[in-house]
């Protein structure tokens, strides 16, 4: 690792290289004028930040009463200042212009006037309220972003300009989020590691140790809270971030920003070293759980969210400057973006000279929980491309109150995109329209609903009773995964979503010679003593084509299928039966999808759409699929997600637009699932998964007439080729 | 215009440049292998094609019996077939390599062995049906491919195989296309170009002057039918298309493929001079039908179809050897396609050579009919850009069999793509489980329907009875239009759609001083004698924010809005009544889009989504919103859409997500319509529009005590601003 590049804040130092000292004094005059060449990249965000900063300029200092809830005026002017402040410092030190130093320092002296006559916001909700923000959350965000333009300027103002701002803003706003709201700070939360990055990067600045102790330590000191807990208990040893990927890129700006910090300041911290190394292998993890370059939306999430955000930038910019991984330069090259900061700066050279390289997409099983042993996050990759084939399986912990209802869920994607989908969220961030921004009555209802997910539902219930505090207590358990292709798979199960029901889960991606896309196999298994309805929904995206049930159809009338816990939401199209299992098939891009399915017998198949009772308009409308089978104990629930096809409109040439599926059964022999699973291409095999799940079992059935053998927890044997019937 | 790049195929000489005799001679030996270096695009095609028929000589030479519809097996088996006769015999005059030739010549001899044994294809349906094909259409294309593949391969091949594939195949498939099926050639429309093509391109390879003839001429000489009868009148005087912008495209190939032949073959006809240059008038507008590369689905259309197609590749290759205009080549390079010809081969080298230029797109009147004389297709663009902001209205013919009902129907798109939007076709091109890839029965119950359009629907009634052979009588008539921004317009009536129902509509698009994006104004008024229930239907795409109008709401019973004409095709969200007109607000991508609306009093507010009586899941599900005024004679609608706003979902930073509306206000005054629209940011003005649209008519009203003045059809009269109240 060579010296760290990091944010230097103490004594009004401009953020600066973090050398020996003499390096840092020798740097600490701001740049003049034109003194260097700036790679590309980085010349465009000095050209995009100098039109920000001249256009906040020529409008003059606005900074209002707080009023406005998210999405507001008053809310998206504190919004935009603190991002000027940051500008206008970083472009300072860049340019030594004046101009710049002094924009900044009129902005924060107007917030050293406004700051401490303010009480709670008077848009407050139902969160934390802030004093420039409804939520203090975003108080903390704003923080965290004036200190480190401030940093930039501090040493060059006044004495009396730099008492009025450390004594009217900086230090009172740093008070108000730590020992004022004790409520925030010592959660373990990413609400409290913005508040600590504030807390910590003011405390550094002002050289007052006692809020950069609060902030590392909690308000205590005790180390029972603050950064470094939040560092033990908020991230998995694998770098997972227990509210999932949303959040995980939410939280990480502070968590790196603040750890830059730490190790100029306090180098003997070796922040970077910190529990074996959490903070880089979380920055990897958030970019792992990525597909083309969005996050996968589990628990709330706001679908639109990509690597395409400012906490990334800061991310993967702090990361390259610790490790020189040319691997976040290619992520860099994605973003097309960078930070204003030296370690911005040293993204932009080096992706110029053209040391990129691809980030290495892999499979990965990602332990859950602080110590690892609550379950996991599984991603299966067909390719180690940006938008190849993707399963995912969330078999961790609740994640918190942003949590949803959906242990062992899973979710699918290919080069079309989302093909198994997950809701997200019901949120319009931060459209005044849509409840002020922020989370709709609809994300409780539905989006975190065990049924707007792709799990089974038992007797119409959410997980936990839909407490997320009681989900909170329990973690899913993987059994087994295994990452190599082409036989990738995860198996977990959890018996504490439901009251004596016993939920196994098999997922199973299948590379098959002669098909171009994976086989995705599914078996989940329910025990119970008692019967129950299971419906088990498949969220998919895309044009139904056409399915094997005939279903009937609500042609001119439509239904709802139920009354709480998300059912209220669903409109009914069609329910049918058929007998010897079933088949749906859709379109989505140029790629066709069928999906086969082996329920108990006597189970009913609806097919439903998202968008009843919402009375505002603000759910997507989606379409499921829906196994129902009733009054079971046990029962599996066996199915196959086969990509096929082509259809190309520049040309008109489709091909395989029909199943490539001749044979799909499944059988439960001597504790083992066995589905045999034959192709038109005449290739044909069974794939067993054993309970017992050790790698070292060795099992052995006879399944019609033939013996199989194998050893672990799951296999494909392969049967002899097939002629066409 | 310099020496044409042509087809020319008389007396199987290979594919070349058309200059004097002495350069075809020279030329018309195959080159040695690797005798040029290709451009980058022209060697990727060279190189897909090679891909391509190794493909298929490994495969070995499958020349089925006809059996399947559109997407079936032998149906894209015998369209692979006539791709790699075409590539085959290019790759052969290219490289000289005989593989290459012996391979169409093989494909070319198994059809001429099967052709002449077939009937009508069994699997033949409400078109007239073909040999090798479903429908003949097909036919002709696969001989239209296979005489430009033969040409290049016959002077090279023994007399014994030249006889056998002429006399076997391309004379009795020319035969069969054209005596054979004068119901077909002998139409004015595009199946008979393809026939046309497909027999003429025969006749000059076979050197058969009567076959050339009967494709020129029609099959009596006469030149009452024929393909330059097709190019008096199927295109208008500006090269608009009776059928609209997706057949124009499917059109455009034979067109320019056959005229390039005739300009090789028969120079005196100076063919791309006929009718003052309309081929590459067509072309041209072909382009200008485009939003962001992607067709306008006006009538029958596939919203998939862009620029990126075989039809356009060839026509764009064909133009630029014509032309050598360089914005031909920006459109190539749009493509990242060209063709295997000469043509494609010279686009190729002088896009390398970096002479490509932008496509000028600019607003349009088209005219429409033959003589010009039957309404206009109106594109006004806010700008010169590929996918700027574009409002097309639809005032001209019926468009054939293949047209919908929607006669003043209006589109806008912007940077977020459709936003005002025609559902286009029911219809999955080739995809077999959808009626064989065929038009699907909602195509007439849905897609065509009035209600489906952007348009007035007069007592829940199609346009002319929704018979299309009554509305081929009617025209829509353009009364007056405006290209030229601030203040572009259309203005069009008609008064033959509904019995004793006058309409007339203005649309104008206004660039407004500190509004990025321009509004859309649209006053149409109804005139009739007797009282009528009217529904004005917007169909819009995005997400629905909110509304000034408390919804009557069906939260969890949907029923369908109508019984017949598309009306039992539309699920309905919610009704409201609200006095003084209305808004409602959408998003879509990273935009919002306020409607107001100012209908007649009493008028009621539907919002609806397509998707009801769907018992295959053919339609899309798109949202709707209608006004509807019962009991009304004399009506006007007058609505505005105003985009605002922007939504970043990486910085999540959200601007103007509500309407910077004032006041909206309408009047008719003095045989005018006043229209008074103010901003949030202080303009405010008066669009007039005077019923009288002569250019040099002064008006002059009376409105709220002030005199306004003005000449001509429309005007934008400034008000003083006014200051936020």
């Amino acid at each position: 690792m060579r010296p760290l590049l990091a944010l230097v804040l103490a004594g009004g130092m401009p953020l600066s290289v973090a050398l020996p000292a003499a390096a840092i004094a020798a740097d600490s005059a701001p740049r003049a004028p034109g003194a260097r060449e700036q790679a590309p990249l980085f010349a465009a965000e000095m050209e995009r930040a100098a039109r920000n900063v001249e256009a906040s300029i020529r409008a003059g200092i606005q900074v209002p009463v707080p009023r406005d809830p998210g999405g507001g005026f008053t809310h998206e002017k504190h919004k935009q200042n603190y991002r000027i402040i940051f500008e206008a410092g970083q472009l300072y030190r860049l340019t030594g212009d004046v101009r710049y130093r002094d924009h900044a320092r009129d902005l924060l002296k107007a917030y050293a006037d406004l700051f401490p006559g303010l009480g709670p916001h008077p848009a407050a909700s139902n969160q934390v309220p802030g004093r420039l923000f409804w939520q203090s959350l975003n108080d903390s965000v704003f923080l965290v972003n004036a200190v480190q333009g401030y940093a930039q300027i501090r040493a060059s103002l006044p004495a009396a300009d730099r008492d009025h701002i450390d004594n009217g803003l900086i230090r009172p706003m740093a008070r108000f989020l730590s020992d004022g709201s004790p409520q925030v700070i010592n959660r373990i939360h990413n609400h409290a590691t913005w508040a600590a990055a504030g807390v910590g990067l003011s405390g550094y600045l002002l050289n007052d140790r006692d809020l950069v102790d609060k902030a590392l330590l909690g308000l205590d000191k005790s180390g029972k809270a603050g950064f470094l807990r939040q560092l033990d208990l908020l991230f998995s040893p694998d770098g997972y971030y227990a509210e999932g990927p949303y959040y995980q890129r939410y939280a990480l700006q502070p968590f790196v920003v603040f750890a830059a910090a730490i190790a100029a300041h306090d180098p003997q911290r070796k922040i970077f070293d910190y529990r074996d190394g959490i903070l880089l292998k979380a920055v990897r993890t958030t970019i792992d759980l990525t597909h083309d370059g969005y996050f996968i939306p589990l628990n709330d999430a706001i679908r639109e969210k990509s690597l395409q955000t400012e906490e990334l930038y800061h991310a993967v910019a702090i990361a390259y400057a610790a490790t020189q991984d040319p691997a976040f330069l290619s992520i860099a090259k994605w973003q097309g973006r960078t930070v204003l900061t030296p370690e911005g700066e040293t993204v932009a050279a080096d992706l110029a000279a053209g040391k990129a390289q691809p980030w290495p997409f892999a499979s990965r099983a990602l332990s859950d929980g602080p110590d690892g042993q609550s379950g996991a996050l599984i991603l299966l990759r067909g390719d180690a491309g940006f938008d190849g084939p993707l399963l995912v399986a969330k078999n961790g912990v609740q994640g918190m109150g942003h949590g949803h209802f959906d242990r062992l869920n899973w979710l699918y994607y290919d080069e079309t995109g989302p093909v198994v989908t997950d809701y997200g969220a019901a949120r319009f961030l931060n459209v005044e329209a849509k409840a002020g921004g922020r989370y709709l009555p609809e994300n409780d209802s539905w989006a975190k609903a065990t049924v707007a997910h792709n799990m089974l539902v038992v007797d119409e219930q959410d997980q936990f009773g839909g407490d997320w505090k009681k989900g909170e207590e329990h973690a899913a358990q993987q059994i087994a995964a295994g990452l190599d292709a082409p036989l990738q798979y995860s198996i977990a199960a959890i018996d504490t979503a439901y009251p004596g029901v016993g939920l196994r889960r098999a997922l199973i991606l299948l590379k098959v010679e002669g098909l171009a896309q994976p086989l995705t196999l599914d078996i989940l298994r329910a025990t119970s003593d008692a019967a129950h309805r299971y419906d088990l929904p498949l969220h998919f995206s895309g044009h139904i084509i056409d399915s094997d049930v005939e279903f009937s159809r609500n042609l001119a009338e439509r239904s709802v299928l139920g009354t709480a816990n998300g059912y209220q939401h669903l409109w009914v199209d069609g329910k049918g039966q058929k007998a010897d299992g079933a088949r749906l098939t859709w379109m989505k891009g140029r790629r066709f999808y069928s999906y086969h399915m082996r329920p108990p017998a006597g189970t009913n198949f609806i097919l439903a759409e998202s968008g009843a009772n919402d009375p505002d308009f603000n759910l997507r409308r989606e379409p499921v699929l829906i196994q129902r089978a009733d009054g079971q104990k046990n029962a599996s629930f066996v199915s196959l997600l086969e990509p096929h096809g082509d259809y190309d409109a520049s040309t008109e040439a489709v091909v395989a637009s029909s199943s490539r599926l001749r044979a799909f059964d499944h059988r439960r022999l001597d504790a083992a699932d066995l589905v045999k699973i034959s192709l038109a291409n005449g290739e044909s095999f069974v794939v067993a998964v054993a309970d017992d799940a050790s790698p070292a079992a060795r099992h052995n059935v006879m399944l019609e007439g033939r013996r199989l053998e194998w050893t672990g927890p799951v296999a494909r044997i392969k049967l002899p080729r097939e002629t066409r019937k």
